[in-house]
């Protein structure tokens, strides 16, 4: 659901825009450059209540060009609400029955918060060309005074998207015990390549507007607005994608435009061009130059030496959501980003979302966003202890009963299979379930056995179950997510069902033993009596309990049996520790009896070690 | 190999440029627009010899700012040589050996051919802002007044990347029967909207640059600079990929750079601006204006009323080549073109080469696109006759040996195996060979039943192997390629060993009986006597003749018997109209002996239809 497909029948929330002007020590506030602001002010709305004990608040970070109103409504004049009205307010994914929710706008900026174009104290006259090269540090740095002087210390959580998202990541490096919860949307650690081409252009163009005059223009009443406009215009092609493009303007075209100006009548450049003028009208060409200057050279491995580094002490949790079709951000850059906190043991989530609409998808694929955002802010709190491999802290055992396991599960949904499990992992482990569905059985091993852990899975609907139980996940396929994951990360690497499903077992096998200390692998076995009897008699593909799908639209693209499955470990060095072969009918337990495994196993667990 | 890394040991070519005042009639040059130009001048190199039948040239199309020098060398001083000379020489893919090359600059352009620069006849002055609107067929118009007054009347090829393959198109939908080869490289019918919203935003920075002067500035001996440098570094950006900008520039950064002005000092951002320096010392702003200006306008949609109109009557043989990493001219462009082409039943080959260096690939992927288009050149004449399907026309049978057949086409590769498959074939008939490796197969139809085809295939060896068969070939995946095709399109489908390696067999069944009057499946029967002994003593996944992998790393992710086959068949509402079996030993054909076809069969074909 899009943007425009959401409901909005719930009433209306009526809010205003407030300044604080921030209490500041005698010198004024001081950038990370070393130059200060004598006083700065910062606009700001508040959603919701502050419980009396503080610890709900949760402040939303904007992106680039927006401004302080992120939900509700100013008056009924207005056209639309606040720029995330679709996922701020009561009931919405960001629940304001629940949080005090708090959006400023940033330093530098031109909606309220001090800027180039506010007055400087000693000259009373707009800073213009005076006004210092600001940090995303240094926005993050006044967000955190705007907090601290509500009368915060602990943020519940704090969510941004695209620029907002890079304040996100700033504020579990700069303040790593004051965010609970880090939810980084469509953003990076730093620009690619790319996009700071892009951005590059976009501020030569200003700069060389005659009409900027060194930046100082407020005084002649003009504004560099071509120079502003081509810009904005550059950006906001990096803010779409090719398919949305074509989807909105293909090669429509109308009359009534200037060839002499060389100009075409396309939809895109109408649009491009009211896009363009309606940015003139509502920002300042400072404010873009000084924000964009500081998005551009946001660098966390540059600041701190390492991501490892930026992020060692943060205790936040992490929530970090790319977009399929994203090129100012792409998917590659949070999975880089995720692969380095989990080196770090963080708790952390990495979810791709799929969407045809470019960047701006953070603004416009609401219902996904809502329901991952939603379910990472509602869980309960995970365990405050970071993951430890192996523990000896027993939870009292509590047998939660496994609720809407998914097929790809079923091996492990029955009671007496779970047990089977936890006979395997050790208390207080720390384990990778790899096509975890929708996180149950991490679920039931935290509240029998204490053990912590991580999911794989491609499905989005498993990943919001799987938040929702409070289940780190990251969204995957399993050919590829394992190479998020350092050598010995976890003590056991569980592959549930999912061997056979894969593309390169060989492949997987091996990365399931360099992941972790210990793999436990379960799989149908292909040679069992059942099949063979099955095959030699009937001449037809097995569709039985442990292979349930018919031959041509199942998941199991690589069929095999125990022996099979022996040989490919004896090959690759991986040492089978312990078999638990499980028959389904009589004549496999009366195979298995004569010590027949392979005829009588139905289906297999194995635990496995690298040699 | 990238161009830094081609050989380049052989002799150099030494070249110039010449120019040609072309023959017009009083009225002077008509453009498609009614207006006229007095005189036109063109630019052009040509290299090789033309034969004396003249029928031996080849015509370059340059992209959009390059010019008439494409290969060779001009002087002992030159740094580099023309911009295509990877490709273009002796022994070359495009050898000047055996053909008569000709390149030429377009019209509109600023180096030797007319354009807004070039002094108007009637003024003595440059034309600047009186220079007339042209476009794409006006510059291909100009290229055939040029080849016609070299005393060619029919090209054997033509050949252009980027806005050149534009020109190649509109060549052999403006001169139907004059162009025997139309290359088409990284090009389509028309811009994308995205790629129009960089042109758009490029021109307006250009025509608002307070030095353009309404385009009259070359009496002023100002030049728009700073305009068509941002105008160039837009369009530069869109020439690389997000890939090949990270790998180049990274986030890497030096100093000296001016703060004052947001510069950042990152390397891309000292790129682009050398690029864009370097453009404003070679190339007129009213030539990139007037450029792209017919670049975006092309639309051959627009102009034909469809594409099946534009190339309805047009004789050439196509090869289409997109590139995979390019965002200006996307692949899905050529694939859509290529289907056009296809529902014409023209002869057409489309490869999607496989790069990170986007769309200025076509000037870099100078090994697979030297293979590519040399394949297809100098394969011997394809049949003049379009493929129409099943005229009963017979070739002299002359049993062609296969050569260099991979185990993909390995069923039907013994002599004994081929003339299987000629007895369910009528001659002359229209085939589609799915998954075809190198081609042998249409080519041993064609030879020995005056069968015509088309294959499809994934491996670009394999393509090539095609091209060099004379073998029209589609690179693609085969569960994606057969959308490219309408109903019915061909007399048979074949389909072979190919059913067990897709990814949706059901999907693939479907989709072969829609595409063909007839589909023939060969694959390998997994419940046969042998897998069903094995598996049954031996507990273990067969590794045959007809199923040569270990089960880990095999294609074949979907097993099945030929009772599963037909069960399928019928479900799907597929007639199996004829079913042959073979089998391998003895035992197999006691089997097939006692009427125990899916006991017996180690390899089965079938013919199929729709009900």
């Amino acid at each position: 659901m899009t943007k425009s497909q959401s409901p909005s029948a719930s009433p209306k929330m009526w809010v205003k825009t407030q300044v604080l002007s921030l209490r500041l020590p005698p010198e004024g506030f001081r950038l990370v450059s070393g130059a200060a602001l004598k006083a700065v002010d910062v606009a700001y709305e508040v959603y919701g209540n502050l419980d009396p004990d503080k610890k709900n608040a949760i402040l939303i970070c904007s992106p680039l060009t927006t401004d302080a109103h992120a939900a509700g409504w100013h008056s009924e004049e207005d056209k639309r609400p606040g720029w995330w009205d679709d996922l701020i307010g009561p009931d919405k994914a960001i629940d304001t029955n629940r949080y005090f929710v708090i959006a400023s706008n940033m330093l530098g900026g031109c909606r309220g918060t001090t800027g180039p174009a506010s007055l400087d104290p000693d000259t009373g006259k707009p800073y213009g060309s005076t006004f210092p090269k600001i940090t995303v540090e240094d926005m993050v740095n006044v967000q955190k005074l705007l907090v601290e002087q509500l009368g915060i210390e602990v943020l519940e959580a704090v969510i941004g998207g695209s620029m907002g998202g890079m304040h996100a990541l700033q504020w579990s490096t700069s303040y790593p015990n004051q965010v609970r919860k880090c939810i980084c949307i469509a953003a990076a650690a730093c620009l690619s390549a790319q996009a700071l081409g892009f951005e590059v252009i976009g501020r030569k163009v200003i700069v060389n507007d005659p009409d900027f005059a060194g930046g100082d223009y407020y005084a002649e009443g003009k504004v560099p607005g071509h120079g502003l406009a081509y810009a904005r215009m550059i950006g906001h092609l990096t803010y779409l994608s090719a398919i949305s493009m074509h989807e909105k303007f293909g090669r429509s075209h109308r009359e009534g435009f200037d060839e002499s100006l060389f100009e075409t009548g396309f939809e895109v450049e109408n649009y491009l061009q009211y896009k363009g003028e309606q940015f003139v009208e509502r920002f300042d060409a400072n404010s873009y130059l000084h924000i964009t200057y500081a998005m551009d050279r946001f660098d966390l491995v540059e600041r701190y030496g390492s991501l490892q580094k930026a992020f060692a002490a943060s205790q936040s949790e992490f929530l970090l959501v790319a977009l399929s079709s994203d090129w100012l951000f792409f998917p590659e850059q949070t999975r880089e980003l995720g692969k380095v906190l989990l080196e770090l043991q963080k708790v952390v989530s990495v979810v791709e979302l799929d969407s045809p609409y470019g960047h701006d998808a953070f603004l416009l694929e609401v219902e996904h966003l809502s329901q991952v955002i939603n379910g990472f802010l509602e869980k309960p709190a995970f365990t405050q202890e970071k993951p430890t491999l192996l523990q000896e802290h027993l939870a009292p055992a509590k047998a939660a009963e496994p609720e809407g396991a998914t097929l790809h599960q079923k091996c492990f949904t029955s009671k007496e299979d779970y047990r089977q499990l936890e006979n395997l992992v050790q208390p207080g482990s720390y384990v990778l379930d790899i096509g975890c569905g929708d996180g149950s059985l991490i679920d039931h091993l935290y509240h029998t056995h204490a053990v912590t852990g991580i999911g794989i899975d491609i499905d989005l609907r498993h990943i919001v179950d799987c938040l929702r139980k409070n289940v780190p996940v990251v969204q995957s396929d399993v050919d590829e997510g394992l190479s998020l994951f350092r050598d010995k990360a976890f003590d056991y690497a569980i592959l549930n069902r999912t061997l056979p499903v894969v593309k390169k077992p060989e492949l997987v096998l091996g990365e399931i033993v360099r992941v972790a200390r210990k793999a436990i692998v379960s799989f149908p076995n292909f040679a069992c009596i059942g099949n063979r009897v099955g095959l030699a008699v009937k001449g037809v593909m097995p569709v039985t309990e442990s292979l349930p799908h018919d031959w041509h639209d199942t998941p199991n693209i690589h069929l095999f049996s125990l022996r099979d499955f022996q040989a490919l470990c004896e090959r690759q060095g991986v040492v089978i520790e312990r078999l638990i072969t499980i028959s389904h009918s009589w004549p496999s337990r009366l195979c298995l009896a004569l010590g027949l495994p392979n005829l009588g196993a139905d289906f297999v667990i194995a635990v496995l070690s690298k040699r």
